[in-house]
């Protein structure tokens, strides 16, 4: 056995070369990572501002903020989660790591959406597990389906479902999510639900897993909706069955996180006004790139009904997805990110835009698109893929 | 393959119960986990309050940072680190899974110190790698020998060195880390160095293992001689040969550290004079525990050269050193820690008191400690093992 290959998140290639012509002096404008630009709420800065100047911080576990979290699915979902259920993490992704690891071996094998997150491939193959990739196409809006989980022959061990999903946004109905929790309970299927883009979708809130399957497990964090990405905080909800095996890790592996944050997450829940703000800047942003778009040429997407992503096929103007945001990046300022990193098959006929930036950063960056990707397209159709289009 | 059992950390019960004694009113002497009761360097508390109202705190890595921390290893030991095999974390803890997953597979053997930190035996088994433990008695101070790693028939893949060890606080020479080097490049055993105690020192500094080999990975943190246990903060320095994997498993599995410790923790390499006072504080305790602890019929220790522990043989007391220390928590406030956490074989017969907090408190902890010690000394000689000694 060798220590696994580990695919390179291509789009922080892009992300460098951004912040180097930056550094430089060039006006950019970051559309290539899913984060906010908006800081954590204020209540949230007020009170760390009291706790630096009162508490020496100790290694910490809130328990008031468990306790908060765990009445969020009552409030949110109408499902009891106990507190002691909630384990607090530095952020999701060792959420991811500890969920995973409590539930299966190396060797595992585990179903996942392609398109998807590039870290759950990643990190599936870092603990030697084997990711089992489901081709989500245009016709399923890039989401699972019960049926393709029921095709899987073998039935893997274990499921990671993403709604809002990343790179696309797409959220599975009620009825989708509990048929996928049905066909997984009736194949011994273990259940990982990442929910981080939950809070922040434009139609219909999105249903947790726990409504279905209270043998899942959640991974959540205050980096999305809260505004709190680099405060590094994030939890999961552990199963009663698999809670030993989750805390035993967590204690052994991780410890607790920022006791600064805990504090400052705990008041984060009762800022609403402000994080409805933020959302409602994001559901502008997504409104006019909506409309921008496809003017451009690019209509095959598949409109988000959530987090702050839009997925685009660009297929009809290049078969290398990273050259092209390369290209974007250098002709405008405007960096994004390439589908490859989401879809090692497809990708390289798509890329991301993020736009959990200030509107204002968007319409810049849609009318400093708009004359590119004409070219680039008017090039494409003359049969012309010179790199100097503008 | 299952997922593998780990054993709880028994002092967590010690200290449970001591803050459910603390919330009812009882006084409580905290010397059960080694974190430094100090806060972070003030000088890194008023950073924070600036940063907290200027920044938005997006994910981040500070360069200054990491080449602040390679500037250190220059100037503590005289070898150079590039600041890009600086890998920022959340704490020592991920260092330590980053460095094994990136180095070893499952089934790989690593041998470590017995007694030794707990988590190293479970975080080596929850990633389904074998622990060798090598005994370390009274007369290797309970830590390594080149010699006793030479005589591992197979030679293990890999080998966890702590100095400043924990539970001892015992050192080890640069000659005999020099040798230990060169056992395991002779052997091809790849070294990973748990430095978390350095800085935390009563005589000669100790040695980096960069010092006598370059292939080695080194975990650290701002959690001990920084003081700033909770604000999850640590670094891995990894080898050239490793580093592509390093970065590939924090980048998809942890992402980034606090934004907002990083800004602190570069202000706290400026604030010595304070870290030095911490230091004088702890030399203190020591001292007046390596003098208390003699007259209670505690001889058997290894004087502590670093970190801010002493492990005590109490064999000649009890068996069962887990209700030995329940009950001292019980009749006395006074919460220590089960050798059980870090010997499975013979920490039945051991302790650990942990003195990273003021001399006030353990002056008192010391009052109330005296005659509970004699009392049971006296019982053991007469052979009453009563639990109603005082």
């Amino acid at each position: 056995m060798t220590v696994p290959e580990i695919d390179p998140f291509h789009t922080i290639a892009i992300s460098t070369l951004a912040h180097r012509q930056e550094a430089e002096g060039r006006d950019i404008i970051h559309m290539e990572f899913g984060q906010p630009s908006s800081s954590a709420p204020q209540g949230a800065i007020d009170r760390s501002h009291h706790i630096l100047d009162t508490d020496p911080m100790g290694y910490w576990e809130s328990g008031a903020l468990k306790a908060r979290i765990a009445q969020s699915y009552a409030d949110n979902y109408g499902v009891t989660v106990d507190p002691e259920q909630i384990v607090l993490t530095c952020g999701a992704s060792p959420a991811l790591v500890l969920a995973l690891m409590s539930c299966f071996t190396p060797g595992a094998r585990v179903a996942l959406a392609r398109p998807g997150y590039v870290a759950y491939r990643n990190t599936l193959r870092a603990l030697h597990m084997i990711p089992v990739e489901i081709e989500c196409g245009e016709a399923e809006r890039y989401q699972l389906t019960a049926q393709a989980i029921d095709e899987l022959d073998p039935p893997p061990e274990g499921l990671i479902v993403a709604s809002p999903g990343n790179p696309t946004g797409t959220v599975l109905s009620g009825e989708e999510l509990e048929a996928i929790a049905a066909v997984c309970r009736r194949k011994g299927i273990r259940i990982v639900s990442d929910e981080i883009y939950h809070g922040l979708t434009f139609g219909e809130p999105a249903h947790s897993v726990l409504e279905y399957d209270p043998t899942a497990l959640v991974v959540n964090s205050f980096s999305k909706y809260f505004s709190m990405a680099a405060w590094r905080l994030g939890w999961l909800v552990a199963p009663y069955d698999r809670l030993a095996a989750v805390q035993a890790r967590v204690g052994n592996l991780f410890l607790t996180p920022p006791s600064l944050s805990q504090h400052a997450g705990l008041v984060a829940f009762e800022s609403g006004a402000e994080l409805e703000a933020n959302l409602e800047t994001y559901r502008r942003n997504r409104d006019l790139l909506l409309e921008a778009l496809p003017e451009w040429g690019l209509r095959r997407i598949a409109p988000p009904d959530g987090a702050f992503y839009i997925y685009a096929d660009i297929g009809h103007l290049t078969d290398d997805s990273l050259a092209f945001c390369m290209d974007l990046l250098r002709d405008t300022g405007v960096a994004t990110a390439t589908g490859i990193d989401f879809d090692p098959v497809e990708g390289r006929h798509f890329m991301r835009f993020s736009f959990a930036v200030s509107t204002e950063l968007i319409e810049k960056a849609i009318q400093r698109m708009k004359p590119w990707f004409a070219a680039r397209t008017k090039a494409a159709a003359t049969g012309k893929a010179s790199l100097d289009v503008v």
